[in-house]
């Protein structure tokens, strides 16, 4: 049984290719999000319910729209549809647009494949470096059924979560793969104001990516995709920054 | 200049216990979000406006609140409110309830707080371990009082990110602080269902937290505030396991 989720919601091309390449594997569920949920990183509603409704969209694949986060429908996928039954790995995406570097922690897509690491489960979360809703996704199809095979076949062990990003080029151009650490970056951000309807001031979030790392160093994410290959970046769930454990020490004579 | 805000919104109990500790050590600019945010974990609001409205809630204090999450609130005060202008530090709560172990995941007072950390502004997430509005934040403002105090003096280098719990006990029975790492847990979930007015069926998410160490360790946030010690956890946020990058090396021949 695979889990399929995504953020860019049921609808997105992205979760189309995803679920086309998976079912050649095994027996397919998707939950995925009835409305856009790029950026909403690991929110999980708690103050409002949550609905799901079955949809006729992937011919005789069960599947299920959900009103809530993508870290809510591995949630109610989890507990409410499946119940008991065992899930042998969660895909997340194809997402329209890169998870590389810090953009995991934002990332819906990420997010959803995480939680289900969480509980156990080998999951997968795939990215494109194209925002479009017509981007092409014959290379990112290509290396998700080449990877998905793979850990089909061979046990994650203690590390449950890989995060792939595919870049933009046609597939026979996609050098191949690099297995890495997540680059250091962030977004520069700066908000468009404007002023609504009625005479209010809104701010209106847009921003660039900036890679914050030295020039020569390949082992990272952002290197191999701006070089051409499919980024793997194994991943966890611990924010513990070991190094300062040490170093804040000093804060228990107080 | 110390930026504050939290998830549980600008009229909680817990941001007001903040800013009194605070404010005996800096200027203060309080952003936080106009609405109950627990859970949101590192959502950041892209397919609509934000709007900012000045408060009078804190006598001669500058405050605003802010329609988005809690990392929308640190992004605008930083880029719209503050522009240029350099934050010391940026706390983040006191929040209603504890966020140690994979808590830190589905934060918003955390994720606040991280947002800050990733732009090398110095940073604290505070939690109380009781839910209510009428906790008792004596033994909290008393331990952020020490660390803040701490944290102005002593530069924290490559780690800016600490994630405080404090345990729900009097003042005088928290026996001091224990620097550790994020402890291993998970969400048992269940979902309460029920139908709305309407007939249709919904979906209510519920759980209890189960935390996944062996007894007797006790080098963890879980051990050190069952122990009724404040746990500080030093965060970062790369989420890159290490371990995972030789193990799955051997995608790169596919």
């Amino acid at each position: 049984m695979i889990l399929i989720t995504n953020d860019d919601g049921i609808v997105a091309p992205g979760i189309q290719a995803l679920i086309e390449v998976a079912s050649k594997f095994d027996e397919i569920l998707v939950v995925a999000p009835d409305s856009p949920q790029s950026g909403k990183g690991h929110a999980v509603t708690l103050n409002q319910p949550l609905k799901l409704r079955k949809v006729d969209l992937f011919g005789d694949i069960n599947a299920y729209e959900c009103t809530g986060t993508p870290v809510d429908c591995v949630k109610i996928a989890k507990n409410v549809i499946l119940k008991d039954k065992k899930i042998d790995l969660c895909l997340s995406g194809i997402n329209h647009g890169a998870n590389s570097s810090v953009n995991i922690i934002y990332s819906g897509t990420m997010s959803a494949a995480m939680e289900a690491s969480l509980e156990g489960v080998p999951s997968i979360g795939f990215s494109l470096l194209d925002f479009s809703f017509e981007a092409d996704f014959e290379g990112a199809k290509m290396y998700a059924k080449k990877i998905i095979g793979q850990i089909l076949n061979n046990p994650m062990d203690d590390c449950k979560l890989l995060n792939v990003n595919i870049p933009a080029c046609p597939a026979d151009a996609i050098r191949g793969i690099k297995v890495c650490r997540q680059a250091e970056g962030i977004w520069d951000e700066a908000f468009q104001e404007g002023t609504d309807p009625r005479g209010d001031k809104y701010y209106w979030l847009t921003g660039k990516f900036l890679c914050r790392e030295d020039a020569g160093k390949e082992d990272h994410d952002v290197w191999a995709l701006e070089n051409k290959y499919v980024s793997v970046v194994p991943s966890g769930h611990d924010l513990t920054h070991y190094n300062g454990i040490q170093k804040f020490k000093y804060l228990e004579n107080f």
